[in-house]
Order: C-alpha cells, then structure tokens, then sequence
C-alpha cells in the first residue's frame, strides 16, 4: 500500500534490462554514446519534431531549472503556478540557475487562467527599469493538483505569453499521464499548442533516474550542454541514462505504464466514493488524489501500513495525497480503499 | 584497446547485480532509503569517522562544486592547482555553485608544493577590502597528471592552509588508485593528513554513476543538503545510487579493482620503455601514464584500433594520454602496446 | 508643483555646504577619512548603539540589497510586503547580491500583520529540504503606501520571527519621517524592537545621495565590507558620502527636514477633503499621500504643471500619488490644490 | 604630499561649481535630467560616435564589472592582465556581476602582448564543453604598472580576440592620462581600435565621484541599464552625476588635469635620476612611478611626511608608488624628491 508518490516505485523491468543490456563495451562517454543518437531520433520522431535538441538528465530539478535558465535572463521573471515544482518543491534551483525570480500565478486547482496570467503579466516590468521584465512562461501538466491541461487550455495560456514573445516551458515530470488523461499526442501537448522546450519526464513513470529536456528551437542548444556541464548534470557514463530513456520509449512503454497508472487513479477515485464522509478536493484527471476524510482515518490506514502523505486541515479533518504508478495493482488500490473504510 | 577515460569502462557485474537487487518494493524517497544507512556506516567505518556527514551525488563535478561551495564564500579564492579538474575540466561549475574564485597554484607534474602554494597564499587578501580573502585549500589525488601525493605530502599542503584556518578539501575522482599507489589507509590520506571533506569517487572505479562527499566536520551538513537538493542533485529514486556504493565498498571490491588498474598502468609503463623514442612526461604513479612517441606513433596506433587522448606537441612529436581502468586486460595492454610499436 | 518623489528635491543647502567645505585635502579614501569617523559616532549615539557597525553606500537599493546579503543565505526566503521596493522596485537587486528568494506577504495599506507573516512563516520550510528555509524578515517604515509602523507594531512582527531566530530588517528609506510620525527615537524604531540592521536613508530627505546601513550586531561587518567592495559600492572619494551624513545629522537637521515634509503631507491631506470626489487609498501618515479623484482631475492638473505620477483606476478614476519633501512649500501644496480642483 | 593615489586628490573647483550650480529645481530622476541629455552629446561627440549609448555610475569597480556583465556569459573566460584592476582589485566584483571567470594573461610592465593573448585564447575552449568558452577580451589603459598602450598596440590585442569575435573592452579609469600619453583621440584609442566598450574614469583626474560607461554598439544599452538599476548603480538624483560629467568635459579641462599630472609625474620622473640608487621597475608613461630605493629611503621619506604606497623588495630595497594628479604641485613633487634624497 505505497502511494507516497510515484517515485517510489521500482523501475520497470524492461527499462532495467536495457540498463544491464548497456553494460558492456567502451561506449563513448558523456553524451556521445550511440544509444544516445537513437534516443534523439525516438525523441524527435515522437514529438514530430526533426529539428528539436535533446538532452538528458538524472532528476527533474535539473530539467526544470536548465530549461528555466536557458530561456530567462536574470532581470526577469518567470511565471509559474503559486504552487508549482519550480516554485515551491526545487529549494530555489530555477532562480540558482537562472537569477530571475518567479511570478507566482494563482488558480483554482494548480491551474494558471489566462485570467490570472493576463493580470500578472501586465502588473510586470510596467514600471521600466525599476522592476523586473517579463521572462517566460512555465506551466505543469500534470499538474501539483493532479489536474490536467488540455491542449487547448495549453494553447490558451501560451498565447498571451506570445504577445509579449515570452518563451513557454512545459513541466513534464508526469508528462505521459497528461497525454493519456488529455487523449493528445506530445506535438498537440507541446509546440503545437506553444511550448518552446519541455522537461519530459521519465523517473515517475518506471525509469531509474532519467528525464529529457526537449527544445524545440534548437538556437539555444549550445548553451543548454555548457549550462548541464557547469551545473554537474553531464554524466561521464552517458550510455545508462540513454539506455533507460530507449527502452521507456520502445514500443510505446512509457504511455502503457502512465495508462496503468491512470487507470489505478480512476480505480481509486470510483471507490472513494463509498466510503462516508470522502470528498476530494481537486479532479482527479490522471493519477494523483486529494481526498479528504473524516478524522481518524489517517491513524487508521496508516496503522493498517498505508503509506501516503496526510495532514489535518484547519477544520479538523484527515487530508491525504494519493499518487498511483506505473506499479501499483489493483489489489493495492483495494487494500488502501479497505484501509480507509471505517 | 580503449584507454581514453576509467570513465568509458563498463560497470562491475558485481555493482550492476546490486543495482538489479535494489529493483523492488518501495523504499523513501529522496536519500532516506535503508540501503543509505548501512552506506552512511560503511564509509564511516573505513575513513574512521564515526560523526562523518555522508551523501551521494552522480557525478564528480557534483561532489567537487557542492565540496568547495559549503567552505569557500563568494569573496574568497579556492587554491588548487593550475591543471587541477576544478579549474579546468568542470566549465566553471565550482565558481557557479559557490560565487568564489580559483586562485591557480603552479606545480610540476600536476602537484602543488609546499612553496608555490604558500607563495599564493601570501599574496591573496594582502590588500585588504579590494581582493577576495583566502577561502579553502583544494587537492586532488591522484592528480591530473597521473601523479599521487603521499599523506605525508597532503599534510605538508594542509598545514600552511591551516595556518589561515582554511578549510581543506580532496578530489579523489580517483580515490582507490592513490590509497593503493600511497599504501595509505582512508584515514591517512584524508583526516589525518588535514583533509575536511573529500570527494569519493566510484563512477570512474567501477561504478555507473556515483560519487560519495565526506564531511569529516558535519557542521555544515544541512547546508549540503539544501545545496544539493538547490542545484538539482538529490535524486528521488536514490536507493539506486546507494546500491552502487553499497556493493562497490562491500568486500573491498573497490581497492581490488583499483589495484588492478594501478597494475595495469605499471604494466603499461614497463613496457613503454622497450618501444624506441618512447619518453614520459610525468612519473606514473597510479592509472594514467603520459608518453610521448616519435611523430606517427598515434597514426599508426589509432590505425589500428586504439583509443585514447592524443596530440602533438610544439616540437612535432605524438603526446598521448593512456588511463587503465578496472576492466583493462592484460591482453589490452599488450595489443596497445603492439600498435605502438613501430 | 511638483510631487512625484522626494527623491527629485535638491540638496539642503547645509548639507551641499559641506560636501564643498569636504573638498580639500588630501584624506585617506575608501570610507578611511576621518569625517567618517565622526559620522560613525553620531550615528551610533543618534541610535544608543556603542558597538553598531555603520556603512555609508549611495542608493537605497545598494544599502538593502547589502542589507539582505549579509543575512539571508543563498537557500532561504525573505519575508516582506508584497509591495515592499526591495520586491518591485529594485530589479532583483536582493536576490542578486544575496541568493535568497523574496516571500511575498500580503496586507492592507501596505503593511505586513502578525497574522499574515505567522501564516507566511509557517509555511515556508515545512518541506524539509525541497522548499527554502525561512532566512530573515524585512520591513519598510515609511511603508510603500505612505502609512507607518508604530515600534510597538514593529515589535509584533519581529516577534514571531525571532522565534525562528531570523534577523529583521528594516528598509528606512524614509526613516525619518516614520520616526516623526510616531514620535520615536531611532533605537526605538530599531534594535529595541527587534531590528538587527537598518537601511537609514539620507538621499530621499535633503542628501544628495547617500545612505547608511547600521549593523547594531557588528558581528558581520567584515563580510558587509567586502560585499560592498565587490558590489562596486565602496566609494573612493568617500569623503563626500561622509560629508553629506555628518551635515544630515548635525543639530537634528534630519528630522527638522522630516517633520516639515510630513506637515506638507498633512496639509495637502487636509486640505483635499476640500476636493468634491476626493477619497484616500490609504492613511497619510507621514509625506506619501494616494488619493483618487474624479475622471479629469489629473489631465487638469497636468495642465496646470503640477507633476506626479497618476493613473487611471480600472473603474474609471483619476488615481495619483503625490510625495512632499523637505522642499515642498505650503505655496507649492497650494498651488496643486488648485490645479486639482474643478 | 600625497601620491598614495589620485583618488586621494579633491573635487576640482570648476566641478564642483557644477555640481552647486545643478542643486535647484526638480529635475527628473534615475538618468531622465537634462544634464544628462548634453553629456550625452558631448561623449557621442568625444568620440565621434553618435550612435553610442552613454550612462553613468559612481564608482570604476561598477563600470566595469558592469561592462563585463553585458558581455561575457557565465561560462566564459574573459581575458585580462594577470595585475589587471578588475583582477585583483574588485574583489571579484566583474566574476559577481558576469558569472564568467577570469583568464589571466601574463606580460611585462602590466601589458598583455599579442604572444601571451594569443596563447591564452588557444588554451580556452579547446575541450568542448568540459572547460570555459573565450568569452571577451578587457585591457586597462593605463595600466596598473603605470604603462601606457598606444593605438595600435591596442588593435594588436584586439585583432585576435576579433578572430573569435570577442567583445573587447576598455578600462580606461585613467583614460585621459593615457590618451595624452599616447597623444591619441578617443575615437583612435577604442573604437577605431577595435574596441566595443569603454570604462571611461572621472573620479581620478578630477571628479568627486563619476565615471562613464560608453558602449560602441548600442544593442546591449537596456541590458546595461536593467543590470545597472539591479546592481544598485542607478542614481535617484543622478543630476549629481551628471553635473560633473558635463563640467569634466567642458572645454577640454578633462585633458588638461590629465596633462598636468602626467606632467608631474615626468618631473617626478626627471628628478628620481638625481636620487642615488633610485631605479624604475616600469616605463613612466603617464602619472605612475614604480621606484625602487636604498633601504632606508620609505622610513626618511615618510617621517617628513610623504604618504604613499610602499614595500620592501625579497631583496630587501624600498620599493614605492607614487601617483600623481590633477592637483599635484611642482612644489610638492620638489617637496617629495627632497625627502628622498639621502
């Protein structure tokens, strides 16, 4: 009964046999390793993007804060979620990395409204050079609420970013189940609908330890190897990131496990219904849950080993975090929801 | 016959089946996986160092820029030597993650000297307000140039840095190859020599990815750990990471294979001599030999199948980089040595 | 007519006097003249404050970013108004010279209450090592909305966060007209109410430009030196930095030139109730008044000569901001009072 | 007499007078005085170059690390005298405002050659991504040793740094020294010279505090100025600033202040042959001596008065600085040659 969050979870088989399958020969290092060539190929293939850079790292606060800083320039500001990962769960690497300062967006349910980016972007840099300029635009899909942009809803937030020619970054730590929860393909989630670069999760989805940053305008490419480089993100032994991201995206793995999880989401999500006194706080459109249950259900599925995160609300009731993977099982789902009833 | 980095070698079978076992249930997150504990024992019973502040990272340019930016403020100067990796093969990560400055020390055959370094530290901060101040002393061993400082050579550097009560750091990308090449326990060529933090490395002895920083003095422990997790290198899925340094300390693995690197490299170095021309340009004391050959030896050599670093000098000769690891054969030692032969 | 900022007044001719009468000689420079010692020592009676470190920089956005970098670490947050001029009208001056993200609190008339910054402190840093840690608090007396903290209000704020031990700040860009308007002493403003550093403005109140930072714990002075150094903030020729402050506090000159600003700030305020359709923003406490008035009011004003910064609110009235200073004559509040009237 | 620098000398009277003369009426803040539209004017046409953007700051360390700043990315080096101001003075203040770092370049008598460049920009980025890129090229005239580049010895500094197509800038805190030194137009010593950026000084032949940052191609001017405001160095009442400029410059007294200390310094020059033992370590090019002494010599000299830098040699002789300025006297170089003299 794991649903602390998906990163947790094992690595998938077939990812961890490619990384034994790697282990042989002499293999070029740091990033010039043939597997890497064929995943820059998978990547643009999939993403129907010829031109786009590729890179890989380890950990999604690497992605995040490189593609950040790439395309934001000290004196300016970067317009995320009041709640997104970049704001509030990478201890400041986005600002490390790029010297701006993020523009906290508010919205109902993790989601940024043109209504709300509007405002914010027109309260910034109107006062010339006393304040910082407009720098980019960051959204998250899946986002922290667990809700999900469409494209459409994408395209509408990167719109307005456009008019004033902001740069749009898309956070895809759970990027896979964004595109099943949205019935999209990446280019419809992405450049299709205004992304510039995204970090394209692979960890929370069955990888080891891997995440592409895609760019769709290859221009800044050089700059991203320097900036992944001087911030110890470029790893000698290359060839075991590659071959994760190749077998994660072989056959169609990668959405095949976000489905699973998904699925496992809306397991959840029906069942919840049952027990008295369950409301959930935001939709629930992929994986992640935010129920909220009468006091004492916390003690009692933990006492029962349920593992997730929980917290009492002001008002005295059992909040919780429920995140389903590419790994958990329905009997798993079950276990939690026996757990959970009084 | 692949001698360009011990970083393009494979990983150990023995580490990789570690990594396979780590493969199941769901450990925390984020470094607090029960694989960690026993690693956080294991290097504190080899260095001796029962209060030792123990972390992972992947890469050694994370372990080297996290090192120096706990010790050294933004208005200081790092010492090290002027070949030494920070100050040329990490594009400027250490002065990125801690603002300060390197202050480049010369020295033959990659060594600093009691003179050269006590010469630099006389003249910085000297002027007061207008230049940066001392910082922290920085070693590397084995260093760049293939060489290796004794313990008793590390304390005659970390005594005139302790005179200015500078803390004192060791890059041991190559760690195992100098404590063999020293005959020097881990004690010795750290604590005991005046080291506070080193950087353990496993990635180039063996590993897939990993390197250890010791903090011998854990003051300033919660400030690595904001740090690390602030530049993007707290991995989530970590059990991974310390199930490499688990099976690569288990048994004195490490010391085994980084003795058999050592043997190659003194197996390499007899043999040079018996091929006509053949010089080196430093004394090789552990894994990496410097030869120079008469012009076309590399031709020839690369002709037939060799890899490794090589260039031609001012005066028209063929300069080459050989580094064993521990996967070098005797056999690879003795084709190179073939194709080097006229 | 004009009111846009105390910042556009001239130098009080006392203080002009004696940046000449310092033009002779030769001293010694980088703050080692000797009217800097004089300047020290007013400063540290004016504030009952025997060990206080004082710096003299020449903009207030150099003093509070120095402020701010000798206190927040690179991984911490700044507590301050949502409004405060080091979060939207330095360009990221603080985070520059320190690292540190700004948390931004909300608040009416532009003041932080202990509700607002409890709810702010509590949440940051609950997240372990993934989000910031609380770093320090800064306030602003006068605040951006003209209103002012009473040190009895001051003290309510520092309090909670003295219970996590951070350092308080305050911006007093126009310290002295918030000590007119309450009625208080510098050390009661300050340290008696749990501030550790103090930006104490001289430009906006008669200076020509200059500024000092008050440190009451001079324990990081050293550091405060050399980051002003390195800042480009440490002025050779500083004995006219010297100059300026030693006139500003001769013989209360300083809050002579305050108390004639706040009476102008009064007088115009009592005298706009004469105004049909005139309403106030906020308090006028001290020399910053933010009235509305009916549509056309500002284009008649403008025409008529009087300057200030003015705008539209999104309902349709006429918004303006006007500042006195120690220049500002009754004539001149006058002669704007009748520009505004229909 | 004082030589310690000539930042220790006052204000000109005709400066000053500017700067009483600009203390009325209300101009605009932050740049937007009319003062500052003449000084404009007058720099674009010092230097014939009307397209050139001109601001100003307070102090040499911000006009360059500022200057820096808009040219050299974080990962790069910028080449420099190893004794170049911004390398050993600023304590590390163009390292704080750029990101990049510093490649020192040896020479003698503090002037690159084109060799020593030439070696140094072959050395950088020749490994990929692993090490800094070239990233500008920064030489000082007058140099710290008191030398003085011409013309075209500039353009053979600048001419391989153009080959990479590096910026190239100007320290020219004693720009008029060296300009009547070399008997040069300001067109002739940097633009037409190969030079894209110029610290242009007043503060040490004459100012109170003011010196120009001039940029050839005006396509970074609103980087400069949101670095600038960011930085601290934007001025509230920069009519100050302004003020002197205008007076430097008007009716060539810029020139004339630096012919008179060069002058001084010839005469200083001149004299020292009569001092027994007395040598010079450095051409006398402009107005800094380098002499060395009998020891003995800095003891007499500074019991009747002298005040200067001075130091002991390893081989134990008096070595000193002696600089002289705008305001140096005839009597006090006789004054000072008197004290010399056994």
């Amino acid at each position: 009964m794991f649903f602390a969050s998906d990163n947790t979870s094992p690595t998938h088989p077939d990812i961890m046999a490619a990384v034994v399958r790697a282990n042989e020969g002499y293999p070029r290092s740091y990033g010039a390793d043939p597997i890497m060539d064929r995943v820059r190929s998978q990547i643009r293939d999939l993403f129907d993007a010829p031109e786009a850079a590729v890179y890989l790292v380890a950990t999604g606060t690497a992605a995040n804060a490189l593609a950040v800083a790439i395309h934001a320039q000290p004196w300016t500001a970067v317009f995320c979620h009041e709640n997104a990962h970049i704001a509030v769960d990478e201890c400041g690497a986005p600002e490390f990395f790029s010297g701006a300062k993020l523009a906290l967006v508010p919205g109902a349910h993790g989601k940024i409204t043109p209504e709300t980016l509007t405002a914010a972007l027109g309260k910034t840099g109107a006062s010339g050079v006393h304040g910082v300029q407009r720098g980019m635009l960051s959204l998250t899909n899946v986002t922290e609420a667990g809700t999900v942009y469409s494209p459409a809803e994408i395209a509408r937030l990167t719109a307005p970013a456009k008019d004033y020619d902001l740069p749009c970054h898309l956070d895809g730590a759970r990027f896979a189940n964004a595109l099943i929860a949205a019935n999209a393909t990446p280019a419809e989630m992405t450049w299709k609908a205004g992304i510039d670069v995204v970090s394209f999760g692979g960890t929370k989805n069955g990888c080891m330890g891997v995440e592409a940053v895609v760019l769709f305008d290859p221009a800044r490419a050089w700059e991203f190897e320097l900036r992944r480089k001087r911030s110890g993100h470029l790893f000698s032994k290359h060839r075991y990131l590659s071959a994760q991201m190749e077998a994660y995206l072989q056959d169609g793995l990668w959405l095949r496990l976000a489905a699973h999880a998904n699925a496992m989401g809306q397991r959840l999500h029906q069942n919840l219904a049952r027990i008295p006194g369950a409301t959930l706080r935001h939709p629930v459109d992929a994986n992640i849950l935010f129920p909220t249950f009468p006091s004492g259900t916390n003690a009692k599925a933990e006492a029962a080993g349920a593992v997730y995160y929980n917290w009492t609300t002001p008002d005295g009731q059992d909040a919780a975090r429920f995140v389903t993977s590419w790994s958990t099982t329905e009997a798993d789902t079950d276990a939690l929801l026996h757990a959970l009833t009084p």
